[in-house]
């Protein structure tokens, strides 16, 4: 028996999935969410410059007050596949396909679609499969969900908290995406988070933006940004509890640490499921002069081929990092530099640690390896997630269009 | 019989490389080239903030007015191995090793090293081997010179180009390195040319910055800009022909033109020698409002490991080319871009053109690849060379250093 999960988990979401012909040989590639009264709701999309039809078109749904849906297709990102109108036709279809069934405004349904880039997309087939999957819809439909927008994904990634404000229980629940082209800037992959906390839009706002900083856009897989990363969430005070209408209190407290922590947990999901992953890599940056050196070099370090590869190899190669923190572009001092791999240091303050090699090898073994660089020259800290890079990344990569 | 090549073309320069035991294995590890008289110098020197001992050192030894030599060492980059005065005091002993034997200031000798960051250098082992190389130099060794400084390098990488100044003949040798950790900012990896032209100091810093532009700052294989890069030229007028004083005249643009000529051909060799490289991949974008905009674009089609693993799996996937343009950074409308591989339209002004696939499946199969980006926005471009990634990249690269 099907129980409740993920975008489910919360009171008064309806979600499913199926294959409608978009993927070859039916696989899901079909998605639906739905709240069963409007929600207010907030998402931050890709800051590429080239974005997907479904980007442009949710963005512009955003501006509307409240939200009933959203409405997913993998294997086609619907992207730079044709001109601007006829891209965003196919997005907005999907939307009206929606609303025509909630009986709601196309406003309040957002779309998003994944997949490769420049291909031709098939409306009517999608069109199709709302209209069957509208029926279907259903209060343990979240993993349903979760399957349906995977692409080269090998497993499903959802995750749920809750929390009590006052008597009545509040539930956070999301569904996430991404293996490949994972490098999320001031956005992040596919990603959907419900709620049936009572939130107003601009706390909802707030939220959305601390709890993405604090978890996708804290991840990487091979720095590649993609043209449709989005995360949405959705809030639909089905709870019953009190509104939090301010970002303040203990229940907007406890509603942010729960939204972050549904975040980081499918963030954390992503990067173990990374493209090739053998490994899960913690870059802990720290003794930085801000917030912002110590995100861009450990960001460097996590994006470093070369420090990826000796990862998979087991090579406990802390050159390359010290190399990717110095071309990162934030001046640092290596003479004040300490490097420690899973514990062991191997450099302190200029001068190489004797041991350290036999003291990190067991540690290469494992599989969760975390790599810490204190730059010894201020007080601030910053973390990013990233896998390992391996010959499966490769292989992967190498024949994904045709 | 060896023949003159590479850096021992030019009149009057020796050279020559031997194995001292930095590298097991009687592999050579040491590389030494000498003008045999006082020649003008100048380099460009890696802008990552973890420099290599002897960067620090070269780049101190650049301020004297005269050069006699240039010593190498692969298999060590004697780089975040010691304290500082401790690792330039190590590049310090080689420069004197040297002038020792050639009876000039240690300041006219410039050092380099290349290999793994952070292991301690050898220095006795070295020191024995300058004194051997020393009597073994000769105005046929640039070969073995270039052998020397190669680390995961599979072939050994010389150039030269002659010109006539009035009657007499001009000539510039080059030689490289570099296979891995290719992403030059400003600087390069290890390259070193001579000339028998008889130049000013301040042509040649204006001709080494203008042909390293066009060339080693043209080029990527990993997007990791190591801690030892460094190009350094020498002249030494040897030629007899009348001296280039000034940035201007044919003599100044024939020297300039050849010395270019050299550095491209070096460049395109350590692309074609990437690590585990089986495609040399020219990267062309055009219509953009800026030189640097288009610089930036093509640098960021260029290092998309997406990119270069579709390259090596002969797939035209050029949606990641458009992805890759499109987080680049600088604005560009995908509605204006024109995308082509190896002269196959894929992509027209936000529109796909048909036929793409099959015109371009046959093209896919060659050695050389083109990508052509149009942006519509303005006049200016810009050129890179990369490479495609394959297994063997993460073979190479997932045990380096044990």
């Amino acid at each position: 028996m099907k129980r409740r999960s993920g975008v489910t988990k919360p009171s008064g979401f309806l979600a499913g999935g199926l294959a409608c012909g978009v993927k070859d040989g039916k696989i899901k590639d079909l998605a639906l969410i739905v709240s069963d009264r409007p929600a207010k709701a907030w998402g931050v999309f890709t800051t590429n410059h080239v974005k997907g039809a479904p980007v442009i078109v949710s963005k512009d749904h955003m501006r509307h007050r409240f939200a009933r849906g959203i409405v997913v297709n993998s294997g086609n990102a619907n992207t730079a596949n044709t001109l601007t109108k006829k891209a965003e036709e196919g997005a907005a279809r999907m939307a009206k396909a929606v609303a025509n069934n909630l009986d709601c405004p196309s406003r309040s349904i957002f779309v998003a679609s994944t997949g490769a880039i420049g291909k031709p997309l098939p409306i009517a087939k999608i069109e199709r499969g709302i209209a069957k999957l509208y029926r279907e819809i259903s209060v343990t439909g979240g993993g349903d969900a979760a399957e349906a927008i995977m692409t080269t994904d090998l497993v499903k990634k959802e995750s749920h908290a809750s929390f009590n404000v006052g008597k009545k229980k509040v539930t956070v629940g999301g569904c996430g995406k991404g293996s490949g082209m994972i490098h999320p800037n001031m956005a992040t992959m596919l990603a959907f988070i419900t709620t049936d906390a009572a939130v107003s839009r601009a706390v909802l706002k707030d939220i959305v933006k601390r709890a993405s900083a604090d978890s996708f856009n804290k991840i990487t897989v091979d720095g590649d940004t993609s043209t449709s990363d989005m995360f949405i969430a959705l809030a639909n005070g089905a709870s019953g509890a009190t509104a939090i209408n301010a970002p303040r209190g203990k229940g907007y407290a406890q509603l942010l640490d729960k939204v972050t922590g549904v975040c980081v947990d499918l963030a954390k999901k992503i990067v173990r499921d990374g493209e090739g992953a053998t490994k899960f890599v913690t870059v802990n940056v720290t003794g930085a002069r801000s917030e912002a050196d110590a995100r861009i070099i450990a960001k460097s370090i996590a994006v470093s081929n070369l420090v990826k590869t000796a990862m998979f190899g087991q090579d406990a190669n802390w050159g390359r990092i010290l190399c990717a923190a110095g071309y990162a572009g934030p001046l640092i001092d290596p003479y004040k530099v300490t490097v420690k791999i899973s514990g062991a240091t191997a450099y302190r303050r200029g001068k190489l640690v004797d041991g350290f090699e036999k003291r990190v090898k067991p540690k290469m073994m494992k599989k969760n390896i975390t790599i810490s660089l204190d730059l010894g020259a201020g007080k601030s800290a910053s973390q990013v997630w990233t896998c390992d890079m391996s010959y499966d990344y490769i292989r992967i990569n190498t024949d994904y269009t045709t």
